[in-house]
């Protein structure tokens, strides 16, 4: 009953023939191997255009890498509250990009509104002191709501009128896509997009993380950026790999679709419950529900593993004894193991 | 015939068998598995005195953010020429110090020696406009050379009489443990070092690399620091496990051994060899040769690699036709492999 | 007319003599003058406390290297949202700290209070990836308001509960402490504040401004970081005469006392004027007002200056028509000068 | 007999009046008052072309400052072994820019030369892990020696031919273009410099510093960047007084012309000494002597002030009880104050 979290989980079956596999002989290193250059072709079928591609050790790396790249003096990057690279990544992006400060444009349920950006960049005007770069958008996002493709346009659309390039966070971006049900095309470049951090360790693999650019050339100097930063593994066929496993015969969306589901099935189970329920609606692998104290302390009793998640600013109103808890399903996450939880949470 | 890196190998059996070992099941993220527990035990144990120790993706990383812990405004390194943070690395140490300067004090043999150390610090006295912070020995060094116990103490003893943190870089210290014959405690601590980049990723590993801190407490804010670097690995047990097996049985060592044994069997061919030669004389896996250049390409047809090494700095005297070339083995490097190359090059 | 800024006037005649008098000779550079000597003991008299004393350019300069100084990684300064520190600095404190983040923890009219920041450090515990390390408070404010010592006492208590250290931005501290009626001291270290951005710019000198340090030693190695940001004059004496008029006799604090009862008369002014009024009361040199912009046009007309301060964000409803305008008195500011201004405005 | 650095002399009286001037009435701040526009005219006049300005506090923020606008990850700048911003700035450049490197390019005299850039070009190629950005010249040395028209136009060929920007640290370029005799124009732009940083302070200024851009648009997001480096004074006319002051009637010329014969006259009355003798030949306002202890203590004994400096690396041999001692002219120094000194080392 690990709901704790995605990154609690090992790596897939897939994923660990391919280290194996991939261990066989010598093979040139700093990512000049065959088997990362199959890899970014493999990215570039699973994208549908030619991308560039740069391993790192994890997300915020990808993260703050990318938006470092673009940094400008007195450059803004705005994001979402709840965002990854605003609150759990101790100011990665400020650090990498020698100080640019990231703004707060909240709208209900994690997520950036395109009016909300739009007022704020009105705050911004061009020549002004606070230089506005970038738009960072995380999806799946921390509350585990999802972007449709509408809005990554229309978001896209307000920040490339400023000048703006668009990020997003794909830690779960796998959950994203499965959720969503369109391709990774559709919700990135298409979109918009133009780089993103691709995540593989959340879905099933040890550590593999990139940068994905979508705009060949938009990142001069990564190889050196990435090197001073301590990102350049020098047996980068260990990451190429994962990457392999990852995003051969679909395996990644099967895995997420997994994970999807077992939050689904937390949801349904959830929905109707008379002494639990649901914090908010979202569609990923992350779910968010009200239960009473006593109910969480019978799952921990039982072995279970979650997270309580601070209610203030959430707008949830909590009755007496209730908590908002994190509930992360992953590619391990089983039906009878949902089954179990919901029977100790009725 | 693959003497280009020691990066170029892959893992061993026995990496790859923890690795399989470590994926079994859920774990806590973040470093708090009891794996990681228990391999901080180890390197306790491997150094006899309790240890403060930290995961990152590569030598360069744990490098950087080493020195940069013990960051000031005006602060200065000293280093060799030739070590790797001053040459290879893109700048990281300045990067993630926020500005500190490295300053060259080698003397021969890519080795920073007493005299010139101390002659460089009297000319930065207390007080001025330039902090000295730290001296950063490599061990291995980067031309193959070892620095004994008694050198590292020499070092250390006048770095510390200026209040100086001495930093040994360990991406190849099991080669240099095992070449000195010594133990590690006797090299690092017992000498004055502060604090070692711990390196097990060209040794047999895939990506198994810390910073190993013996004086507790002298690195506040690493967890942060290491988290807005990108370097705070999720699912930290995978590294954990490739340490496992390293620092098990004395298996570093006996790697090690193998390749310095086959860097022995370098050196031993190329000094009774009439046509090629040893550029100089050292005693870890890395060989320096002077090589004619059709002998270079003989190897280079056979499939073989190796680097060429610029002669320039290095004090050796060339012949028409001739180059430095750098041999590095590692535990894959072979008896007869070796006997192949000496023959190609006779 | 100039109701801009506050920066827009000269310096004063006290000032200019002062400098006249110092460009006698020669003197020692960087600081070891005596008459920079002379002046530090003038910051201890006005303080009554020792304090340290380093001249910068800016008050910019003065905020950012305050703070940088006790930098850490994953650290975070609260302060309010229209802080010249996060509004009007293009991230200086972000860079010159290498990447702290700075937290908006704003209540009405400007300024922190108490609960809002307790709520913000509650969201912040030990241990995390963000680490709380100062209050900044500006006094006055930039909406003209100024911190009671009461107020400052209660923040400081909050703060320093939590182990932050506590910044004045003072670049209007002479109007806060006339309109306080209260001791330089009382207002600062008294209420505890550790360090002050203290500004002669804005109030009567060309470029005079200080960081002061009421803890002794809190700032290790503050020479080396204000040589490598450019901050050290050469020439310190220039800076130093500038304060020598400043501090004598009182001038400081009777050429803000003037711009606060200009500034008094404007607020007096638009109480009782039919078409304009106040958009909120305030006690320091600056005054914020609605005005029909046929009212700013005409002022205009007549020479006048000033700026438009959007409403957004500030509570104020506009009706059809009007602006919010912030009108700014200085030293040089006449009676006449305002009651012209009142005449066209009614 | 202040010989100790041209910075212990006040301002002159032109730049004084220049400043009583300008304080008259308000003006509008950050440098978009009409004194400050008229002074970037006077800069385009004097070096014959358009060009871009920016005040500084300091000649370190100049020099810092403008190396980082052009700063790159991995990035090298080349510089003289006793070039201020590589031995005097607590890092100021690796700071602003976020860790580029400084290399020393040393020759003899403190003066780069074309041989030794153009093989520690070729130790960098394109596209490796060091990235060379600028090269950084200091006219006039700080070693007192002067480049030619010649010997700047074949270093600017040479890095330019690998795409590097080349900086001019003009903390004394008055003395240096009065030394040759030259246009300022002829020893910049035209020899292939394109930014300088133009000093003012040692020669007759208070504060007066500017980065002077030939390339107009090479410096994007410059105003940003200053701003978040603290350096945009707000009552900007303080400087633009000074410089135009400095600019007009040709005074900065005269000035440095002064500072340089007094010079002249203390070299040669140091090369018919019997006692003491230049340690080497040089042209422009600083002069460097092998003076016997006891004439030192002549000196300083009659009040006169001098610095010693480090005879370790300069190839001066000393005999016993002797010391390498630089000897600074200023606008203020006079000629009996030379002939005094004369007689008290002979």
């Amino acid at each position: 009953m690990n709901f704790a979290s995605d990154n609690w989980a090992g790596a897939t079956p897939q994923v660990m023939a391919a280290l194996v596999r991939a261990n066989d002989g010598a093979a040139p290193a700093y990512g000049s191997d065959a088997l990362t250059k199959r890899v970014t072709g493999l990215f570039a079928e699973v994208f549908e255009t030619p991308v560039e591609i740069w391993f790192t050790a994890t997300g915020t790396a990808s993260n703050s890498l990318g938006l470092a790249a673009l940094s400008r003096p007195g450059g803004v990057v705005f994001c979402a509250k709840d965002a990854h690279i605003q609150s759990d990544e101790s100011g990665a992006t400020e650090f990498q990009s020698g100080g640019m400060k990231l703004i707060d444009v909240t709208s209900p349920l994690g997520k950036v509104d395109a009016g909300t950006l739009a007022a704020a960049l009105a705050r911004h005007p061009d020549g002004g002191r606070s230089v506005p770069v970038a738009l960072s958008l995380t999806n799946a996002t921390e509350w585990g709501t999802v972007y449709s493709v509408a809005e990554v346009t229309e978001l896209s659309r307000v920040a490339r009128g400023r000048g703006l390039a668009v990020h997003m966070d794909g830690a779960r971006f796998g959950n994203a896509v499965a959720a969503l049900g369109v391709t990774p095309a559709e919700i990135t470049w298409k979109a918009g997009v133009d780089f993103l951090s691709f995540g593989g360790t959340k879905n099933g693999c040890w550590a593999a993380e990139a940068i994905v650019c979508f705009k060949p050339g938009l990142f001069a100097d990564m190889e050196q950026r990435r090197q001073r930063a301590g990102h350049t593994f020098s047996k980068a066929r260990f990451v190429a790999a994962q990457f392999e496993a990852y995003l051969s015969d679909g395996n990644w969306l099967r895995w997420a679709g997994t994970a999807n589901a077992r939050a689904e099935q937390l949801r349904a189970g959830l929905r109707g419950n008379g002494a639990a329920r649901l914090a908010w609606e979202n569609a990923a692998n992350e779910v968010f529900a009200v239960l009473p104290k006593a109910a969480i302390a019978r799952v921990r009793d039982a072995g279970g593993s979650l997270y309580e998640w601070p209610a203030e600013g959430t707008g949830v109103s909590l009755g007496a004894g209730e908590e908002v808890v994190r509930l992360v399903t992953s590619w391990t996450t089983g039906e009878a193991e949902v089954a179990r939880f919901l029977e100790l949470v009725r």
